[in-house]
């Protein structure tokens, strides 16, 4: 897609050849994880109010992106420290909250791990187009894996032919074989399964560094897999008003974050958030 | 120690200032998670005898280091690529092998995490500085801990004034106080506790991406906290031998991890492992 | 200066210890400087009108600056190719006009040699603020050099003798220094030498890369110094108006440069150079 | 050839997208350049004999290669310091000793430069592969230049014409078209002109920052344009002896360089210079 350009910014990190990798791992705070009867959120410095390092996030497939403030000094902004904590922190998250979210599917059987990386974008178009290509991403995901099911579910194929089927295919080719085929109207089925569409997006204002796992699905076996970022959503579900996010600074209340499958893509969304630019948000 | 100068080779990674960070978690080669009925060892990539990288690892305290080959081209040696998988591999290990491990204890109330880095070596003799480093640091707190935990258990003082106490005391004073405030000779002492005082080692010639945790203890309470690592030993529990490492690389016998702890300081621990520098292994 | 936070946009870029640092020096474009006969201007790639790198340079004491544009890919902006070959060009340039704008100066005895860095900025106020940053560095040297030559060829002082005086007196201490004891109004002295006070800009829309040396001067017998920069400016000798540029574009006219003496910290300077911001200037 | 692996230790240095470049140039050491009547031996820290950072050094066609000592802590390592330094102190050198080098050529009409990187390795035997590769490459390109200008001189080709012959052949064909339309034996040729075939070494024990040009020929009319590298060798134009290297330590004997047009590629070379790799030398 047109979006795509952000990828340019992802600068190479090959590491010198001919050289031992060392690799260190070292507990986070881990005093505090051995102390258990401790609460979290007393414990642990990211849910500090005033320390809102993560302002927006967006899920889709297997992938969950997070936009820092441009001005958060979070370990000094290295770089190491802020992908491994994070990915650590939400690889702990996902494997505890995994029970939780899918009560009814097999126990995960080995540990499930994530890549990270860092990149940086200097300003808010690319990060608007970096948002609107991962939303994109879903968007041709979603149709593929809707034509991908069609085809093996109501059309009896393998899962081998309908890959066959399918490569090379271009978008309007999938709603062409889709509502030849199976009489299914593409466009009058997403708003009813916008996750799998749009993906989701965590928005509060801030968003603390998730205890529960933003985790969205846009893939098959759709009943049998719930959304767990559901459960960072607070009691009224919609996103914090100006007012409220007043009161977190001011630690009366605590974070509500808003759980949304909305589209990124368009103005709306942005121009509803202009806390987001904000330095000192 | 006269081995801290391998700190130097650490290099700064710091963020560029005023830009956004955007970090991307994507899951790792997550259609195998999702088919749970799929054994690890068929499916996970690093667990092929032929696709060595890490050849050393040693835990202490809350830490644990990995020694990759020289000539490892794991993900073509991208830097954020392996600090963030093997991260993230080791968390999710750690959680999900805490009850194995800790039957006894509180279960995990909140995700753990750990953060990771990468610091590059040039020769075998920084790599060795390195781990002797490390051990040093495991002496430094097993000595400290035994004092500390002597002038609580024993002395009834506060862990606070136990800390006081020790502010800024030299190796010899704690030995001193040990001996004449609670009649405990350290130096007789440690043999029996060698995880305490030396770390654990794991080598097997290769170390598989370790699902198992390698977790030691040099901290207080001791029976309560058995060592993880330990399920990491083959059944004969000892160094794989130069037959059996043949054996693993035709793909005839899996992988025997040993345990041990055992002094890294010294040549006697290295002149027995001489395939270690051996760039081919 | 309250500028002065834009020095912690550098990032460090220290090389691994205990390697071996292999440094490549290779001529650039070297054929052409062997085709003695073809005019510097046909051959080389910086002069061609549609492709303008750097639009704005400051000088002060023996450092000049750059700013390239944002969206510049020469190079492909490789650091490490843009930071020798413009240095090694400057390099060259000074070397080569030293006789044309020092006449009555001896010749370079020994081969004068510069350092080189960049740095990057994310937004336009960085910038400004670097410039900012510069030109205040040159109004604090201005001052002490007025005061340090006072003191030196009116007070009869040593070199040394006035550094000792000078040494840790703040701004409004040397203007009162100057105007007690040798009667010297400072602020009434410097707008008649605003090369000393400010520095040199040069500006023309576009800055080939410069083979006349951007050179200013505010130290020492002044007469005697002229500045090199001068050569750069065209026969109109003032900023180049948005019509000129215009021209520049179509390749109708070859380029003018401003040199001026300006303040550059203030707005004018900047409200009146709209184009520098202009993406595709 | 078989030693182009060493390229692979180039890292990538393309800076970020979407940000201005800024660019600052700062004259070295300044006051020393003004202060025109001292010498620069006595001004300069390069010239120090406790201070050689510099151990060989290798020209062929326009390009020029300098070893650091593994243990070097010139500018602390700072990548950009040291390139820029060193490409701007040899531009400056090349520049001013044009015409003692090339007194019947054409003065320089307009400024040349140079680019400059750093690549670093971390073993003898990578460090030895890149001088291979390099000599290998002036092995090739003398080859196609003998070939060539016998084509245009003897053959009465115009240079187009030439380049079109040669594109594409191997080694062996330029050979045998030397031999069967020029009666040239190449191999009988290259013995008498070594600097052509095989480049210059310069090696002293220790090789101070070059105020002399190390300056290789290999093309074209060869008679009219000597080795500025000659410059170096000290009076007896040999290889400095392990006794006189003594005296340079205790600084009672200046540095003398020799230049060598051997082969180093084979052992001898290298097995004749153990000092190389003395890390105190
Ligand atoms: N009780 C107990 N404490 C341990 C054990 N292993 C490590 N610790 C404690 C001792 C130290 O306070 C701490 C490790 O020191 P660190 O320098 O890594 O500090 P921490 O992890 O708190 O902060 P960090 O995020 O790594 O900067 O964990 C254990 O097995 N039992
Ligand atoms: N069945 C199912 N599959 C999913 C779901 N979410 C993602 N996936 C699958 C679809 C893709 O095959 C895969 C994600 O694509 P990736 O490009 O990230 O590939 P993968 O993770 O295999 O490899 P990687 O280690 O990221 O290079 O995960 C889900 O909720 N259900
Ligand atoms: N006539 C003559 N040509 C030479 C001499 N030394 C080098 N050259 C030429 C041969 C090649 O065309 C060129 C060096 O090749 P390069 O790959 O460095 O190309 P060039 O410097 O043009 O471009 P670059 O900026 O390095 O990418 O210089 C010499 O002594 N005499
Ligand atoms: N006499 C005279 N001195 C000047 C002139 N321009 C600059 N300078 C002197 C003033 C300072 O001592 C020096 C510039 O200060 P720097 O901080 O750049 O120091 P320097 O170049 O000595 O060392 P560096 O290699 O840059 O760390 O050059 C000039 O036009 N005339
Ligand atoms: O974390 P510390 O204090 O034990 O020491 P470190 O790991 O060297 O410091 P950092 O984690 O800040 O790199
Ligand atoms: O950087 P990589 O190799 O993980 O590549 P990617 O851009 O994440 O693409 P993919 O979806 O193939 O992992
Ligand atoms: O300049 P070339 O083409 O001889 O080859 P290179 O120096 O390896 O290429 P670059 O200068 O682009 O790094
Ligand atoms: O980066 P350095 O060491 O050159 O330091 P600087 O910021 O240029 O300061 P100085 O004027 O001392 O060179
Ligand atoms: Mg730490
Ligand atoms: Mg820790
Ligand atoms: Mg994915
Ligand atoms: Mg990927
Ligand atoms: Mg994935
Ligand atoms: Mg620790
Ligand atoms: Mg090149
Ligand atoms: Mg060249
Ligand atoms: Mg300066
Ligand atoms: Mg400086
Ligand atoms: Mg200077
Ligand atoms: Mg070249």
């Amino acid at each position: 897609s047109k979006f795509a350009y952000v990828r340019d910014f992802e600068l190479p990190d090959n590491l010198l050849l001919g050289t031992f990798i060392l690799l260190r791992i070292d507990g986070h705070s881990f005093p505090q994880i051995l102390i258990a009867s401790h609460r979290f959120t007393e414990n642990h410095g990211f849910a500090k109010p005033n320390d809102i390092h993560i302002i927006l996030a967006f899920g889709q497939s297997d992938e969950y992106s997070f936009l820092f403030r441009k001005t958060t000094m979070m370990y000094n902004r290295r770089e190491a420290k802020i992908t491994s904590i994070v990915c650590s922190l939400f690889t702990s998250s996902y494997i505890m909250k995994w029970h939780t979210y899918f009560p009814t599917t097999t126990p995960l059987r080995y540990p499930p791990c994530f890549d990270a990386r860092i990149v940086l974008y200097p300003g808010i178009r690319e990060v608007r187009d970096y948002f609107s290509w991962r939303q994109t991403d879903a968007h041709i995901n979603n149709l593929y894996n809707t034509a991908f099911w069609a085809l093996v579910n109501k059309g009896g194929k393998s899962t081998r032919a309908a890959h066959e089927t399918l490569r090379g295919t271009a978008s309007s080719q999938k709603h062409e074989m889709l509502y030849s085929q199976f009489n299914i109207n593409y466009n009058a089925l997403t708003p009813a399964q916008p996750v799998l569409s749009n993906g989701t997006v965590a928005d509060a204002g801030k968003v603390s560094l998730v205890q529960d796992v933003p985790r969205t699905n846009s893939y098959g076996s759709l009943s049998s897999v719930p959304v767990p970022l559901h459960s960072l959503v607070g009691p009224e579900g919609d996103v914090v008003s100006p007012k409220l996010r007043e009161k977190h600074k001011t630690g009366q209340e605590s974070t509500r974050i808003a759980l949304l499958h909305c589209d990124i893509i368009g103005d709306e969304f942005w121009d509803l958030r202009p806390y987001l630019w904000v330095e000192d948000c």
